[in-house]
């Protein structure tokens, strides 16, 4: 049976939406303690896909994932899947005030502002997934609540003590599927291509001629991303979505030009489009 | 006396960064829990300056300091300074065996990989500040380290049993210093300019469109870095650091075609760059 990594432990957003995207399939969800850890476990054979965040529409990218993809592992992008998300406030039923809230903290940081309004005293505090956070609530941690989905509240016994604590109703969250080849087939519809690739010096204009070779061919890029190539302060690396696949011409020789004008260029593979 | 804020408590990074940069100036250092309180209290007059981290070269921007700029107040960047980051491992001098380590998640990311060398069965956990964990180290947690500042060893009578713990010896974090008045005289030398947007539609090419400007007036563009506009997956608004100062004709008449093509363009200032 294929096996699939995520971010756990069990009650995770990371959970809901794995058994949501293989909901037809039989398959054996094996958790995580961090991120990294799902998509390493990916390129070491110890499952076969990991399915991981990689954007959020208020925290922005998921800085992990993007840098343990680009330096530390050779995986492909098979399929992306997009989950609104609902943070919710969960608490034992016999707390009566809250002075600490845990979570992960971009759960955190998309409720900065709400929770700041409901608790303006409360202490915020990170742990390493929102179903950690419950279940330290749920193991008696006083005074404290946890922000996390309501599969967590049933499956740690917490209440939700208070609903939708997202600062954006238009909340969602980006996740892609990792594994070691690449799609070969690719299925009808509109498809996405996923490359990263880092400017062949910092002469001004590196970056718009590169932009360059996919706008002349009309490649309509949906996102652009920059992270450091860590190898000091002002050297980026740069991560680019498009709209289409690479077996198209358009994109395969937009592909070939950006490569010719880049230190180096990977493509990290076209998958189905999320509605 | 000039009142500047920075992240507490004593013995964090930014302190020791406010404190050199500062040197030579009559001060009254206020810390505050976090990187927001602090911005923010520049907004609401409790403080007339405040130092807060903006970019790390191995861990990228610090999404709140860019989210708060651009959503929460009306600042300017009058200055910008660039520290080398020296972490080490902080512990009481009796612990024999580490198996928690704390700092703040910035701080940890930026020594995941060495950590993971040294101490591959710890549990990384977040503190609100690298001086908040040395802080919790010394009130005698048990089997617990802090990743911080020789500072902050001294400030809580840890030894350091660990040096040089980044993953990368480029480490560096620019800051930046915020106030309600962009600076009214420039110094000699070499000045930056930095403005936030937000693209007038999501047609392919707008990105180029403006990178354009930039280009064919020979402004050089020194950091690009986009971020979600909150309104929905897929929408960005993006941050430009560039050479020189908005009363160079090059880059004013670049920041007036800029903001001709955007929904809306804010320039956060000139101010001398850093060494």
């Amino acid at each position: 049976m294929m096996r699939v990594g995520y971010l756990g432990p069990e009650g995770t957003f990371s959970e809901e939406i794995a058994r949501t995207f293989y909901a037809k399939q039989e398959v054996t969800l094996q958790p995580f303690t961090t991120i990294d850890g799902a998509i390493r476990a990916a390129e070491a054979g110890e499952v076969d896909e990991s399915i991981v965040p990689i954007e959020n529409s208020l925290e922005g990218a998921v800085n992990i994932t993007l840098d343990t993809l680009v330096h530390d592992v050779h995986l492909s992008i098979c399929a992306e899947v997009i989950l609104p998300v609902r943070h919710n406030l969960l608490a034992r039923s016999e707390t009566v005030a809250v002075t600490r809230i845990l979570s992960h903290p971009q759960a955190l940081a998309q409720c900065r502002q709400t929770l700041q309004r409901l608790y303006p005293g409360a202490h915020l505090e990170a742990a390493s997934s929102s179903a950690e956070a419950a279940e330290i609530v749920a193991q008696g941690a006083k005074e404290t609540a946890a922000v996390g989905s309501r599969r967590a509240a049933a499956v740690y016994g917490l209440d939700v003590i208070a609903a939708d604590l997202q600062d954006s109703a238009s909340n969602c969250t980006r996740f892609v599927v990792l594994a070691k080849q690449p799609l070969s087939v690719l299925p009808k519809g509109l498809c996405k291509t996923s490359v990263v690739c880092q400017m062949n010096g910092e002469k001004p204009g590196s970056l718009c001629d590169i932009l360059n070779e996919f706008a002349s061919r009309g490649v309509n890029l949906t996102r652009i991303e920059s992270r450091p190539a860590r190898t000091g302060l002002g050297v980026y690396i740069f991560f680019f979505d498009m709209e289409g696949n690479d077996r198209e011409r358009e994109i395969s020789e937009a592909l070939q030009a950006v490569a010719a004008k880049s230190l180096w260029l990977r493509n990290l593979g076209s998958y189905p489009a999320a509605k």
